[in-house]
């Protein structure tokens, strides 16, 4: 590791630092996480506001590739660049330069050994259902006005707790060699107006979270027991599954960067 | 009062039921509550719904006429009708015909002496001011970073309790009489992300809460004392009060028809 004598800051082995950004953004309008040519993917939209910095900077990556629609309060992203400003400047210019809907919450230098996605040991997303209809949040919610037995639906989420191959709840990809996943949280909230279900897990397989709302909806409207979930999950057939719930009921919430506590910060 | 003998329920003397209608709406694409030719408002937008199940119900009428661009989540609105049909199917039915924006969150019949804005006894205000860059809600809040003096905008909250006239605190209008309004609770609540200012008094006048809060900004601010708003009530000129806050970050949060009380049901 080289360090910038001066700033005593740490470099990698091309001279360049690693910038960390928090962000959140409202993926209503967005393709998506990942760069896609002619679609507005808040990578893109992003790249294009650090490249106005950070001429040199490499590509963005982030801790969870969001899917279409999917929101983010808590995601994780980083790039390198020879360029060096201060972090509090890199947080305002960048404001300065994005759209209303994606927003920087946070810049700091990280080491170079940093990587958004692969040094990350765990995430958390929420998936909200309003129970009843509403004008205000609307964009970050799916509108679920039915009964439901959430007593139910609660036994079945703490059955997926630990390590279990999610090959029921995601889309197959040739990219994945497996889909094991440890599932350190699993937990329904109710409020007046809304279902919340939060899970945090070291690894989220494509269409995991949705799927499992979905397979959780069919539980709290009776179409099966709680008990199915485990039937499902050792099936490793996602025909078996509940419908997809939509994306704009989604929010990735959290990025974790040491081992899972129960305690950590963002609770 | 005329009754309808078969179903008990009481008419006005033509004949026509008054329908009770709890609302909330995302203010952005309307031009406010109040009916203008050529443009998406409240009013207009929820009369042409509400004539497709009752031809003969009349204007409706709202509690607060909310200006371009407020939003609310306990506005109460009335019509009258001789159609009789049961609330519930109203309530599913306005809900199928009005845009996502808009939405019914109650349905009632009331006495034919109910008038949604002359029988309401105190309104309910809120005022979000973001304290940090956001994207997700921002079409809800106000974005407004600068250092603010919380302690010093709360005590001045806390002068303009009780009876005052607020000519210096709205619009002047030829139908106004008097700018009088009794205001029965004043504060700022304070969380990790919001600065939310909460009136309730029982009379608004129009432009009343920007105006204030755009004054309790300036105390934040420093550009004068919390004890300058007696200064600027006695004065009875706007010209004094600070800059009017945008209308995205108001909302119109419940109409009480009961003489207001500290515990009452909204709380």
């Amino acid at each position: 590791m080289v360090v910038n004598h001066e700033h005593n800051l740490p470099l990698d082995d091309r001279g360049r630092l690693t910038y960390r950004l928090d962000l959140e953004y409202d993926g209503t309008n967005f393709s998506g996480w990942q760069y896609q040519p002619g679609e507005r993917t808040v990578q893109g939209v992003l790249e294009n506001a650090v490249v106005r910095l950070f001429p040199d900077s490499t590509r963005i990556s982030a801790a969870g590739r969001t899917d279409a629609g999917v929101h983010a309060t808590g995601q994780v992203a980083h790039f390198r660049s020879t360029g060096l400003r201060e972090p509090g400047t890199v947080h305002k210019a960048l404001n300065a330069l994005l759209p209303a809907d994606l927003c920087v919450i946070g810049v700091r230098m990280e080491d170079p050994a940093f990587h958004a996605r692969f040094s990350a040991k765990w995430r958390g997303y929420s998936y909200k259902i309003a129970r009843k209809p509403l004008a205000i949040g609307r964009a970050f919610c799916w509108q679920y006005c039915h009964r439901l037995n959430v007593a139910e639906m609660q036994s079945a989420a703490r059955m997926i707790l630990g390590d279990h191959c999610f090959l029921s709840f995601a889309h197959e990809s040739e990219k994945e060699r497996h889909y094991l996943s440890s599932v350190y949280h699993s937990e329904w909230q109710e409020n007046d107006q809304y279902l919340i279900y939060c899970i945090e897990a070291n690894r989220f397989l494509h269409g995991m979270v949705r799927f499992l709302v979905g397979t959780f909806v069919s539980i709290g409207r009776g179409k099966f027991g709680a008990e199915q979930i485990q039937t499902i999950l050792r099936a490793q057939d996602v025909r078996l599954a509940g419908a997809k719930v939509p994306a704009q009921g989604l929010t990735l919430t959290v990025v974790g960067y040491e081992n899972w506590s129960p305690s950590h910060p963002s609770k």
